[in-house]
């Protein structure tokens, strides 16, 4: 089953007591649900509601909405308590709850957090800081201690990541078939998108869902990044249909238990002109360049150096709008990222995207992003989906 | 077309100003993206790089990604400056180069803030505190100032909610004829969510495109919320097929210049057992009671004191998850809230949706979500999808 196997829950949690006694804490509260996910296996919808984890050395309690006490038990028996208040604001603000049930639990006077210091203003949610409402408890960040454990992937979590890579690239190739002139972007997409994730679905089986919440756990789309819009990396949208020499920014990925993967490539409408084939083969000469300066035990700007060094090369400085790439796992982005400013060491088992661009005004943007495994002596592309202009031309 | 017209950002930017000497501040520094596109008309996506907007007496200028400055140029015409840097996090922090276009500005030594003291810790982003950079610069929350220009919605948000109403009962429609015993939630969802999203696309024009990612403009769909798992009123998602007898939840919306809005119902996959049309009939009253107690000049609370008193009546305490509703605009939620702990007072041209619902474990979850217009003696339901038991029930 594609699932994390509850045996490496309990590591993660022996991994995290472990920095008790470092940290002399008797205790982490955790607020973001990115950690509820990662300790324990539970996903919810984050809205204004505030919730919180505190794990001890033998216990986890769980603070939240009501709403999600039954749903939390469905998907960890990792969780020893949930203690619970009707809704945000409440007759009594959910805070204050919080204070009185952090009060009760035996974490003591000194709670390692992962950096927040009041529940994040989200959606409309407005609360005070914790310190005003705990002055004698000493809210120590760890966030530094507990980040590095999600940026090394287990291999389980590299199983995870490649599956969805699997069905991100049927679901791109998917994309390429029904990509014509004349079809709206979003009207490919959804297409794509449905036949990808119905074939996942039968072929993952019945306990096969998604984790986090979107039309469909498995995607592709080209997220407006069509033409004259292929130059703005993120897009969002595009008023008009695909036409006939249009540069087409793509890319896939599918939700894997809550994990995530990166394949992206360029189309072209029509055979590309000249100057199009000319910067697309020299966008993937970058990535190239990228790929041969990423390697265990170099440095993650060590990548994004190689990249500008390339694009000075070759002038083309002028048309980078972002750094090289970025870790990947239960985010869709997470440090360390490939660039210039972050030395952070390049280890085994950390996933990155490899994705250096280059943006040509008036004429399109040019970015592949594969998703890359490091190994012990060497890195390996886990994304295998073809890259060459010729193959990624359609329409002709 | 359906866009909030520059006047209505020049109406809001004189708001905003208008609240300068009253504060005895030279300006505001806002940096979540949803005051950007409030301001200014500019959506982007939102990740771990650092964006900010000075709005002074007369100028509007923004810090932000490199990637994002043409981005930005081709939404809106009222940012005067943009300041960029390369990437996050760059060579030098992005917090030390905002610091620098901070001090640069003529905003003085008092700042208006939206609440933030420093850059939000999204996706792997770490920075200093704003304080810690500029210790001459005195940060003055005024986020309870700023947050009620948002709650009352103008004629042109009303509109363009309505609109989304509009759609969003379209895909819902389409939602209810493609639901059949033997589909997964998300496949009739996809279907149904497309094929809206193309009409919406046809019948509104040739300017409108999503403000915000998604894999389509108007959505509809189940979250998972089928059978057992339509008692968790955030399901996510759901393993198995749609079955005869299931309660199914509901719901759709469409991003109409980046405003949202809210039907929700149940559904019935096959004729109803008596306990869950009891209990369905229940929630219909339940949400009456809701609605008649919501009213301008009344409190946001006296609706769900009005819901809790009729459940309290029922014997249905029990079965209640959340309060009566939220805010609706910009954002899938917003404050204020039909909640027991909000007395914000109601006023004319606050949108609301009015959901209560009872969850029955082993039976179903029973919520139908209308998105309400206050208006200045009475309240509209702009929503106006069927809700009796019988018009429901599909696969019969």
């Amino acid at each position: 089953m594609f699932e994390v196997p509850k045996a490496e829950y309990e590591a993660r949690l022996k991994a995290l007591r472990g920095f008790m006694d470092e940290q002399n804490v008797k205790g982490f509260l955790l607020t973001n649900g990115n950690w509820f996910s990662y300790f324990t296996g539970f996903f919810y919808l984050v809205t204004e509601r505030p919730a919180a984890m505190a794990i001890t050395s033998d216990r986890i309690d769980f603070f939240g909405p009501v709403m999600e006490a039954a749903h939390l038990k469905t998907q960890t028996s990792l969780v020893d308590s949930v203690a619970t208040y009707p809704d945000y604001p409440g007759e009594t603000h959910p805070a204050k709850l919080f204070a009185k049930w952090l009060k009760g639990l035996k974490v003591g006077n000194k709670v390692g957090t992962d950096g927040a210091t009041s529940f994040a203003g989200y959606w409309g949610y407005k609360g005070p800081k914790w310190a005003d409402l705990l002055p004698e408890v000493k809210f120590v960040p760890v966030g530094d201690l507990l980040y590095p454990m999600r940026q090394v992937k287990s291999v389980n979590e590299q199983r995870l990541i490649r599956e969805s890579i699997r069905w991100g690239d049927v679901a791109h190739r998917l994309l390429q078939k029904y990509t014509e002139p004349g079809l709206y972007d979003f009207e490919i997409a959804a297409r794509a998108s449905l036949e990808a994730s119905m074939r996942a679905k039968l072929a993952l089986g019945p306990r096969f869902k998604a984790s986090r919440w979107g039309l469909v756990p498995v995607h592709a789309g080209f997220r407006g990044q069509v033409g004259e819009h292929s130059v703005f990396p993120h897009s969002i949208s595009i008023e008009r249909k695909i036409g006939r020499g249009d540069v087409l920014g793509s890319g896939a990925s599918a939700d894997i238990a809550g994990y995530n993967s990166e394949v992206e490539r360029n189309m072209f409408v029509g055979k590309p002109d000249k100057k199009a084939e000319r910067y697309h083969k020299m966008a993937l000469k970058m990535q190239d360049a990228a790929l041969e300066a990423l390697r265990p035990g170099g440095k993650c700007s060590d990548v994004d150096r190689a990249v500008r060094k390339f694009a000075k090369g070759e002038g083309l400085t002028g048309y980078l709008l972002h750094h090289s790439g970025h870790s990947i796992g239960l985010e869709g982005h997470e440090a360390p990222f490939l660039d210039v400013g972050d030395d952070t060491q390049v280890k085994p088992g950390m996933v990155f995207t490899v994705e250096p661009g280059v943006y040509v005004p008036k004429l399109g943007g040019f970015r592949h992003s594969d998703t890359v495994l490091v190994r012990s002596d060497s890195i390996e592309v886990m994304t295998h989906y073809l890259r060459d202009t010729k193959s990624l031309t359609v329409g002709v």
